[in-house]
């Protein structure tokens, strides 16, 4: 979060993987199964959160263009990465033995 | 989550603990601004969802006694904590990082 506004989340982080892969945004949204607004907005969202600009979109504004991260997105997105898998080891380890507690069904 | 039904979870998590408090469903409820009956369909919830009961009415069913946590319910209160705070643990370390990327406000 940065104020009121969603920062960086699941799938922002997502759709900076589909436009490294596709290279624009459009193809990203279309990926994504999102409005090509939609993701656009999600873009623009990132990149005024930020103090550097996470993708590029080379003919930049509200136009269909290329579009491809920048080194701070790659960073950001790599670190969100390592945060998920963090968290996912943690519970994992711990989950397990609750777990074990359960019954197989829930009783009637 | 067991089949269709949230076996555990920080709302069930705070209820055992207002229990072991005070020492009554009926009391739990009123300290968290619940209904009686939502807080006993929550123990009722859990008390099938685990192998073993997690909280001890000690007039039982729908009556309003005293109640307890088991073993089996200081237990698992115990390991959801803990796994609580290894979540905290291990977001924290990765979050300040990715954090200072930030701007302090989101450029208008």
């Amino acid at each position: 979060m940065l104020g009121e506004e969603i920062a960086f989340g699941p799938g922002k982080a997502d759709l900076l993987d589909a436009i490294a892969r596709t290279g624009s945004i459009a193809a990203a949204a279309r990926d994504m199964e999102m409005s090509y607004r939609r993701a656009w907005l999600l873009v623009d969202a990132m990149n005024r959160c930020f103090r550097n600009p996470l993708v590029n979109s080379t003919s930049g504004g509200n136009q269909r263009g290329g579009a491809s991260l920048t080194d701070t997105g790659h960073d950001v997105l790599r670190q969100y990465r390592a945060l998920q898998q963090s968290l996912d080891a943690a519970a994992d380890a711990q989950r397990a033995s609750l777990e074990q507690m359960l019954r197989r069904k829930p009783a009637p």
